[in-house]
């Protein structure tokens, strides 16, 4: 048997020319693998027979929504996740998840070697590799478009001298990913950060501006798991499909950044993601209410950590799983409801309960039944501003 | 000349009948001493006057909007100040500057002890004290509210019995406190925390639900001062003032969230601040384009303690003053315009551009032209992936 | 039956008169709790009979040295727990184990309130009240010498009239706190931080200063616990306990340092903690064998935050909790031996080996069988560089 | 004129054989820069001559050591830089202040290269070239023993072959880089990290086991910085100078880690650095004398990142310079004297004084002339426990 190499398999051009390219270069047997990360678009048994088409010797197709959903997304909703406090890493958090059935996969059909459609200039070839690295030290990575140079148009020129099942016709002006969680848009005037996105580049959100209804809707997490949504149970991936379709008619979850990528350039990004959002604005307020002061306050630093750690690839490192293990003992009493007005672009809370809740009424009212003994507080006061006193005493002295 | 005591003077109930309280438990002659930060409301000279007509033997009034917009809003601007990620600081930041104010009336006019209006189980007592301890540690603070119970019942009581030139009639159910910033706004049914706010608590805002044309402007920083809004020089006062009705037509600003106390309770707040948000939304960005990565991934940690710092009432502290020092560090190329799109309660950004970007089109662009050596992303995956991959050959072994 | 008190009681004349004190100001009986936290001295008997001898209802012994070594000083030891990088805890450690017995005594014999002998300007008193407050929020607590101004000198007079059994004979000039952890001393000589202190301080460790051979010690460690020393299995306790012996034959674990209390002062304060240095050392170097890089940055930050809390009296709080679980995840490897030399007041690492370590001889060695393929480092560093390029062509263009 | 290159030279095999490889590789002139770092060993002179003998156009020598002392190692001691806690960045803090004399060499003597003599796997290389990135991005850096495998073997046939003028009889088996701030040894039996260092493997300390007087000594620092020592007003270097006798001739300085190196692999180092580690623990207690403890606290955090960030040579980048600014304004009081023993290996404070003392003897004593409120402790317990108070309640009602 020829060696091995499985390629992660989208069914565009890339990965499409790169079946005979890396056979080309490599000398292995190609296998196609194609994850369903809820990126929807063509059905999966077309992109699957596609890869056979194209010269792969096997061809792969997983459906790895519902692995997504739980595994990769619920870990980021615990952790509010929001790279530069804007981007819930959309294509952060399939990379590794991904990299995981490429990993499997070479296992499993007896591959030396993973292989991707990334170029050397974005995250994505990080994410994967990294990931690759930690699972599978004896695996090697390849990348053609980065290692060997494949342009597009390169790609075309192949595409059509192998008579390769690509429709260029339609061709795209935007370079697109996207999964469940939320798009990914890049095109050419986006390059120049001071041009405005334009209302054609998003698909999982309308038009924020357009006058309509607000959508009211409450939805319940369990330890900081979403499961339900108006009082019917979901699973996560449930819960985000919904919501994407709620918040999403709503113009919510547009993002617009200039963003620090890893290997060391800043990119301007536009991102959708509807569910993301609203699931995170609403996370954080349960969290308002059942976490302890001491607690919220460190857990902010360990969720920029851990948004970090995520863009940079690092998903399946030891410091990511130990920064989880913070974040799980954190959520043992993030339960109750949120309820969010959906208007407009934003995801308002307008209440949240819990039986769970650290929210006193006795103690917080200024009404009748207040508990709090406010004689308390000039000792604390005092103590409190101590360091200060003694420090101007101190200044006063110089 | 009697003992003398300086008094924090709104010109509210509260405070106009603890001129005569602090002057019957204290034996001190009255000083009271009304700030102008934006606040808005009554006229100041009627408010100078009231306190006399209460009982005070002197009454100032000292107009620091300015001071305020370029000593306090200008470094929770640069600090992108918002605590729990969403208050931005609106009482937090004119307590110490009324705090100084007191400290400064009451040397020169020879006063031993200061005075606030604040009860015993809020903030801002700790705001006010820690700061008069930090600036004058000779001074005494004292609270009658919180020191001698003076409940609002006897205050009602206390204004009747001796005819103060206080207005009981039209008697509002919401506790207000308003600057420049914003607004801060509690009332009864807002104590429960499933309640949903309603549009009345509102002022600084109009309903973002209201279908109305956008509003775009485009904010000039100067070293991440605000300086021009649409090309036309502003000081930061100025700047404040002008976002706060074109963001606040837009019902842009309003925050509600369950907040942890310093003094160890959640409450339910809801906040206004159209010219905060707005504001920092737009430097946020703008630091996107012209600060390092690494910087900037520090700094979200020194904002989040600055936020902390501020809040918790240690203004005037010598971590506030290193904190600082790394901020205005950080500011220097802070410079450049920010263009937003004013709408239904969001300040979105659409463009940002800089003399000082470090957005660089050649590295970032996949068009022609692009510069970027891809090679080199192998050589850095490789060092980057080690310590994952000689970690996971390490578990592999076990 | 008469409404009870639990006192921590130590034997010493504070606690003695305590009892009476607390029967004369609250009315309750008293019930004395003392607990063996290897503090050596008296025997536990004579001090419980004491109690009684006092006027306490009941006398209660524990013997907990083996629950504090378990489930107080492990924690510790894989925290690295040094508060302001030189002092391992000695007190605070031992504070919520007294307090989770006073919380069960009075659970168990049906007292509503608990009573320690703590004064009022230490960090003991918060550690004790904390801690209990988050164990039992219904209990009340109390302290004699600070809420009754108990001084020494009254309590000299009160033994006196009462005749208690407390010998004041070699009345000590020293205020000592000691367990197996360790000892704290102060004494008047001390509060002026230019004087050293003098050899009598020291109990737990010989003068440093005095010639002697040096001894060798190897620790072995399984997941961040030391299970044996030289070879020979050990509990925790007993690991503490033989290093005790050993190193503070060698005159090490003393600590002199200008501390910042809680409570906002800055005391002077003289420790010593033979095995507490000996296993931190030991422990940090096995770390520095099987810890990722990252996952060791990052805990630094951790184990500061959790000296800080432990400090701060904060031992039964939510943060301790999610940071243990941190910390805990960490630990999996930390498995292994660590060889020092202990002589002359310093435990110097001299080797370090382990299973799981992830030290690479092969990636190491710049000899013969060097597997680290140097070509990488160019793309490493090529991209590691270039946000400072960028920037500083960014400078050059200004 | 050729074109030129600027070699970091040494006067060893590596950098002298490199003069001709430079050559024949580039084709380009070479121009040796020697500094003196206060590295010691031959005279500078003889290393002059010897790079024009082995072929060098021009042969520079820069004597940097006040320079180094000033801007490089004062910098640490404010810092208390050490990396993974024990290594003073021996190494680390030479590199960029070489880097910056090989840009200031190029841009005088018009080279568009700079060279230096670092391998493939070391943070050196890094250093080197991630400083002059930050510093002139329009120059190039080669490395030859990296980039041309210029092995040790190959560089001394080169040598032989060429004679030139380094002598290989007296052939050391330790690898060595030092500087006035310490000395770094790696060798083959090190490179097992079980194996003990040996006395052989030091020059700056003496054996700290052998028995001998202690010295006592007094340093005094002014806004963070060594300015007298026993009362002798010295310039940084001079303190350095001197207590690397002082505190070498005790023993004291020696370090053996296993170090996180940034190309992500571990290994074994062993340093001396007498007169770094009695400068930052006597900085340190100083600090925790005058120093506030919100401040302290903050600090240690920016100081494990200034050490990471230098260790990584990132010296010249935009988050040191932030850092920077941080650290300085905590200096701002950190003035005073700290005693310490130098004895067998170990810098001993015994005491400390400063006219900016934050210590408050009558708040600190316990005896006649206590100023200190103990009354007020009760109400900062109540409020200081209560968000775990809080907490328990919810969790008894689950």
């Amino acid at each position: 048997m020829a060696e091995r190499v499985v390629l992660a398999y989208s069914g565009g051009l890339d990965t499409s020319v790169g079946i005979g390219w890396l056979k080309d270069a490599t000398g292995k047997d190609v296998v196609a693998l194609a994850i369903d990360v809820g990126q929807g678009g063509e059905d999966m048994d077309a992109i699957r027979q596609r890869a056979l088409d194209c010269g792969a010797v096997e061809s792969v197709v997983v459906d790895a929504k519902e692995e997504y959903a739980n595994d990769y997304l619920v870990p980021a909703i615990k952790a509010n996740a929001l790279y530069q406090k804007r981007y819930p890493l959309v294509s952060a958090l399939s990379r590794p998840l991904i990299a995981k059935h490429l990993v499997a996969t070479a296992r499993e059909l007896g591959a030396d070697t993973v292989a991707h459609g990334c170029t050397g200039k974005g995250n994505d070839q990080v994410r994967f590799e990294a990931a690759v690295a930690a699972l599978a030290p004896e695996l090697s990575s390849v990348a053609p478009v980065r290692d060997f140079a494949l342009t597009r148009d390169k790609a075309i020129v192949y595409a059509q001298e192998h008579n390769l099942p690509i429709e260029q016709s339609k061709k795209s002006p935007y370079s697109i990913d996207q999964n469940v969680w939320g798009r990914a848009v890049e095109t050419g005037f986006l390059e120049d950060p001071w041009n405005a996105p334009i209302e054609d580049l998003y698909t999982y959100s309308k038009d924020p501006a357009t006058p309509r209804e607000a959508t009211e809707v409450t939805i319940t997490f369990t330890e900081g798991v979403p499961t339900a949504i108006d009082g019917t149970p979901v699973t996560p991936l449930q819960a985000v499909q919904l919501l994407n379709t709620l918040a999403g008619d709503q113009g919510i979850g547009r993002i617009d950044i200039v963003e620090d990528r890893l290997v060391g350039i800043k990119s301007r990004e536009v991102y959708e993601s509807p569910a993301g959002l609203t699931l995170i604005t609403a996370h954080e307020e349960l969290e308002n209410l059942t976490v302890e002061r001491d607690v919220a306050r460190y857990k902010r630093g360990v969720e920029a950590e851990w948004a970090n750690l995520v863009y940079d690839g690092l998903w399946f490192s030891g410091l990511k799983r130990s920064l989880d293990a913070f974040i799980d003992e954190t959520q043992r009493y993030v339960s109750g409801d949120v309820r969010l007005t959906l208007h407009a672009g934003t995801p308002t809370v307008t209440g949240r309960r819990s039986g769970q809740s650290l929210y006193d009424f006795d103690l917080a009212t200024y009404d009748t039944g207040d508990t709090f003994d406010q004689s308390l507080a000039k000792g604390f006061i005092e103590l409190w501003s101590l360091p200060s006193k003694i420090s101007a005493r101190r200044d006063a002295a110089q």
